[in-house]
């Protein structure tokens, strides 16, 4: 029988799990919605049974896998598989050993990461970024995330690199969502973008976006809300997109200006419902604020879509 | 005899080298002033006499070194030692083969990198930022500009990374040198600081700068210029530091956002000179924008002073 790895991604709605070979093939998968009420153990829990059902579907024991990676939001410690300050979990807005608690329910080494870390090393490994040694991944839904791959290698700084979405566009600009000022995610993030509708409605601003949201019998503006909004050219949803775009691109371009990269990997939810249709004005928005303009990074849609992160969780196994 | 290097930091005022030893001590040194009228091998030749007076400081022959390292502006091809669009010395719109002139020179191998990296391992290996494994340098000066040391290593990227001092700050903001919109140069920059200087004095603000320029007969506005203005408690300078000072902590905090190092290295002209004198603010408008806040980089002001070029370049010869 071939080696074969676990992969948990974590996110704040659904767990995703997935067992994969030794190519980076998926060969059993499951989900399972992520708790809403309790406390750290009982989402280690779901956790561990979405991951058995994956394993089920590949005809193995979770003891028989090499082990088991888990992309986590919040601070992911790698050493210790401690996860703090998940704050969009139920109750996790303290320590949990969730490492250890998951490796104990499933008879396997388990390592833990930070989600989007792991999502940018999948496309990096095994997807949109295969063919190049350096490359920043900018996964732009709810917020903006971002990790990093320079000279082949994962750069996680202190622990904390890759905050791309905190990035700073716009001195004395928009408050984020992390209560600062001017940050990309102000303008790009789903969340912010929201708030802000919300807020131009209340104005006084036209738009369908609630009404299709309602239609849809959605919680929140998703990215397929987003989608339709623009296909019915909803003047404010477009004002919104655009807004976004010029804040990634200006963001990117300061990236890029700082390290160089080969490439720039887009994905997310928002990033792969608009990555390509999109490109032409984000390369646009990016080339204003490029230094070396003259040879623009490759910009690319993440290619493994939504079992990118549980594949990256994956490979934090063999590292 | 121990093993001597020489280095030389091509500057667009002036001409700095030194012959070095295997510890980094400075055994010889001499300054040259750059040339202002003819081309590139006329640089050259200023270039490599700079090196034989310091040299004889060592005494020692050029042929003797065991390579020199040059620091330069430009677009400086470290594999080929060819300085291209190096724009603010005469006559270097294109490329010069630098590198092998020098050579011929010199009767030694020259090796030929990028003025601000080799300033920044300078700090790295030698000064300030001894003590790290990751750092930003920040050179604040005419421009504004940045090399990255990661995991103890340069990082070039394609070849120009580093360019701190166009990362975006303020979307749509003042206009950079560069002619970009809202760089952290646009407001950081001594050349954009003086032009801002010279706008608001035509409209009417009163400031001293311009007089203390003539009096100490100066043809620009130094920072030592600056300094006797803030001294002076000069307003308008006392407002354009303080904008100089919100946008490098802006661009700072934008920086370690996305790579997390552990200590960023203030140098340049303005940067020697202010940095002590300015860290309290500094540190307050980068920790605003920070995301990890409650451990911000340790933040120090270079240490090797007007050699740091040249040192930094000798470096290059070992590399």
């Amino acid at each position: 029988m071939a080696e074969l790895r676990g992969g948990i991604d974590l996110g704040g709605t659904k767990i995703q799990a997935a067992v994969i070979d030794a190519d980076g093939k998926v060969v059993g998968e499951a989900r399972e919605p992520t708790p809403t009420k309790g406390e750290p153990g009982d989402v280690a829990k779901a956790m561990a049974k979405a991951l058995r059902e994956a394993a089920e579907g590949a005809d193995v024991e979770t003891s028989e896998l090499i082990g088991v990676g888990v992309g986590s939001p919040g601070d992911a410690d790698e050493k210790t598989g401690v996860v703090s300050s998940a704050r969009n979990l139920p109750g996790w807005e303290g320590s949990f050993p969730l490492g250890e608690k998951l490796s104990e329910a499933l008879g396997t080494e388990v390592k833990v990461g930070n989600d989007v870390q792991v999502a940018t090393e999948a496309e990096f490994h095994l997807g949109a970024g295969k063919e190049f040694q350096s490359l920043i991944g900018v996964f732009w839904g709810t917020g903006v995330g971002g990790g990093l791959v320079l000279d082949g290698k994962p750069w996680l700084g202190r622990g904390a690199a890759g905050e791309i979405g905190h990035m700073v566009v716009k001195r004395g600009g928009h408050k984020c969502p992390c209560g600062r000022r001017g940050c990309m995610e102000a303008y790009a993030g789903r969340k912010a973008m929201e708030e802000e509708a919300h807020r131009r409605h209340d104005d006084g601003e036209k738009t369908d976006l609630f009404k299709l949201m309602e239609k849809h019998e959605k919680p929140r503006l998703t990215s397929g809300i987003w989608e339709r909004a623009l296909d019915h050219e909803d003047k404010l949803a477009e004002d919104l997109i655009e807004r976004a775009i010029e804040a990634l691109g200006t963001g990117i371009a300061s990236a890029v200006n700082l390290l160089d990269v080969e490439a720039v990997i887009l994905g997310g939810g928002l990033g792969i419902r608009f990555g390509e249709r999109l490109m032409g004005p984000l390369m646009e928005e990016m080339c204003k604020h490029l230094f070396v303009d003259e040879r623009p990074p490759a910009v690319r849609v993440a290619s493994l879509g939504d079992l990118g992160g549980a594949i990256g969780a994956s490979l934090l196994v063999s590292r």
